[in-house]
């Protein structure tokens, strides 16, 4: 085994200790148990039932977004964010090329097509500036509409993504936003319990979406929600994620092509526990990073990614990110890491190299494909802590 | 309130007895509450864990079906059936005109259009000897497809739904299917614990659809299935309902635009306790049927639908048929019943008659639109019984 990765693993074990670590575990105590109990005990384990409402208002006060519709999943969540936004067939969306494949995929659900922006190092998230240039110069406005000049199609909105929890350049973003009339839909499906100047993040465009996958900050067995300060946005998201049925006591009217993306109750049961200990949760992930930090300060050639400046990151999984010298070294040392039962995973591959979106229009994309060439996602877990 | 009306309320009280019932309510007991236990024991209640894979050879056992794919609807178990059945842009896919909205949306999911077929009143399904007349009437074949001689489109698919659980025609459907090139799919979202000949619905057709939504037979919170002897329609089905990832100790490379479909394990759990119940459910469920047939018999205008001869149904929902005399007094016998406590409801719209769905080609549906008129479907919980 190489030095690096040798080194590697002892910093990861002075953190974590001997014992064999997931990448992100959840943590259920007692109340977990009880909800759950309880929405048995009511035998509305389905769409219908009180978890559901009481987990979108406590989502609603914990991120202070005025309404949420909670999903099936954050992928549910962002095709039907992306849908009351408005987009559809033969547009353009604007996304990071460094995402999971959903970010992508939601908008191929819409019809419309995927358009790659490269990311910054301080963030992970797009680089606003070099954005803002690539628009000048690819789009022009056309009737109030920012029209692609190579497709000539309609760019229609903007999907800034917080990777790892880590909040982007928002305002930037926005400004980005308001300039090319681009709507702008958060994907924060990492970023619960993260702020940017005190605000959450999900809470700042026109919607944002939130997962409550397995391996999230907060788990729902599975699950998504959508964000929005928009009522009328919000009342179109439920209508659609529920089959679009106009209500009626008995009577089956849908209206529009809906979609059976409704959170069940059981699910929404584990969530309002869980909710219970996010603030706790994010508190341990910011410990766990300065643990990690303190460990990796004695490797040369790696650093342990902090927060960018005036924000407050969730941390959601920790990541170490080598220096350009030494990224040959990488499937060494997840080799390693993996083998010595410290689970560590690499950066997503970047989107415009995955087959189905190979040919999709894209900015250049060197950043984000150094990033994923040098990114390594470490054992995250808030139970985590050195003994 | 008018005679017919009150005879109705008083023979559903004489089955359910006074106190209120609804429609369709599961029913747990520790063998849920332990098993849903052991899941967050384990901490694995998202999407991989003993549970789903358990749940899936359960079903495979219990319906005969070779292959199961669980996923986290009946509507996305039918979405990514009619993919991989090759169903793609612009193909036109049959499906009946009296049943739930899912079923079409699931064919424009596709990007494909849904041509609406009628109905056989013996069955509530769809009516084999006239979709074989309308069929030679309207469609030929060009290069072994079925051509819509109309629209010019591709048929490409054939969606037999098996209406509140009772088994439809199958074995000449299949002929059907034969005779004009067209891809089988069973929507047997209703039908879990029905037979044909001793065979379960959903594993006669290319591949078959189950649902386990709150109200259904069986219920895991919000769930489905996807059926299938053939192994690699299955492969492909767990590969698109997971993200279209392939395989690797860590490296994320997807090969399709996948969906995020896959059943969490918290709700396979409860899946698999509901599971051991099913014979138990489906007996009970057909004594009920015997207890509203005795007490409607002495109501004239009306009758309990009765499972169709040769096959075995699950009674899913009770039926009541009102004669095309006493139509009009539907509203009212709606009404009155959900009014003194006992939850009743109409069939569905057609699906022609809802906006949507107004400009897709069909056939002459008169009788799924007298159906419509006609059919209330009772209290018909697996717990109801006279005490």
């Amino acid at each position: 085994m190489g030095v690096l990765a040798q080194q590697v693993v002892a910093a990861i074990q002075s953190v974590v200790g001997d014992t064999k670590a997931g990448l992100h575990e959840p943590k259920f105590t007692s109340s977990e148990y009880r909800l759950v109990q309880n929405c048995l005990d009511s035998t509305m384990v389905s769409s219908v039932g009180e978890y559901v409402e009481r987990f979108e208002e406590n989502l609603a006060e914990y991120t202070g977004s005025p309404y949420v519709v909670a999903m099936s999943s954050g992928t549910a969540a962002l095709h039907i964010a992306l849908l009351v936004a408005g987009v559809g067939p033969d547009d353009e969306v604007l996304v990071p090329a460094l995402s999971f494949v959903a970010t992508a995929n939601a908008v191929v659900y819409c019809g419309a097509i995927p358009h790659f922006i490269d990311s910054d190092t301080t963030t992970l998230g797009m680089d606003p500036g070099r954005l803002r240039d690539y628009l000048v110069e690819t789009t022009e406005t056309q009737k109030g509409r920012c029209v692609n000049r190579v497709t000539g199609r309609t760019v229609r909105a903007l999907v800034p993504m917080h990777t790892y929890g880590h909040p982007l350049l928002i305002d930037e973003i926005l400004e980005i936003g308001k300039e090319f009339n681009l709507t702008i839909i958060e994907d924060a499906a990492e970023a619960l319990g993260s702020t940017a100047s005190g605000k959450h993040m999900g809470t700042f465009g026109d919607a944002g979406i939130l997962s409550f996958n397995g391996n999230k900050i907060i788990t729902t067995g599975g699950g998504g929600a959508l964000l929005t300060g928009d009522r009328k946005l919000a009342s179109r998201a439920r209508h659609l994620s529920t089959t679009a049925k106009i209500p009626h006591k008995w009577k089956y009217i849908h209206d529009e092509v809906g979609f059976n993306y409704r959170m069940p109750n059981l699910n929404a049961a584990i969530g309002c526990a869980q909710l219970t200990k996010l603030s706790v949760f994010v508190e341990r992930k910011r410990e766990l990073y300065l643990e990690y930090k303190s460990a990796f300060s004695t490797v040369s050639g790696v650093r342990i990614f902090e927060e960018p400046e005036g924000c407050r990151s969730n941390y959601w999984l920790q990541t170490l990110i080598l220096d350009e010298s030494f990224e040959d070294e990488i499937d060494e040392i997840l080799e390693e890491t993996n083998r010595c039962g410290y689970m560590t995973r690499p950066a997503w591959t970047p989107l415009h190299k995955l087959k189905p979106y190979e040919t999709c229009p894209k900015m250049r994309l060197e950043v984000s494909e150094s990033l994923a060439r040098r990114i390594i996602n470490l054992p995250s877990s808030p139970g985590l802590m050195r003994q």
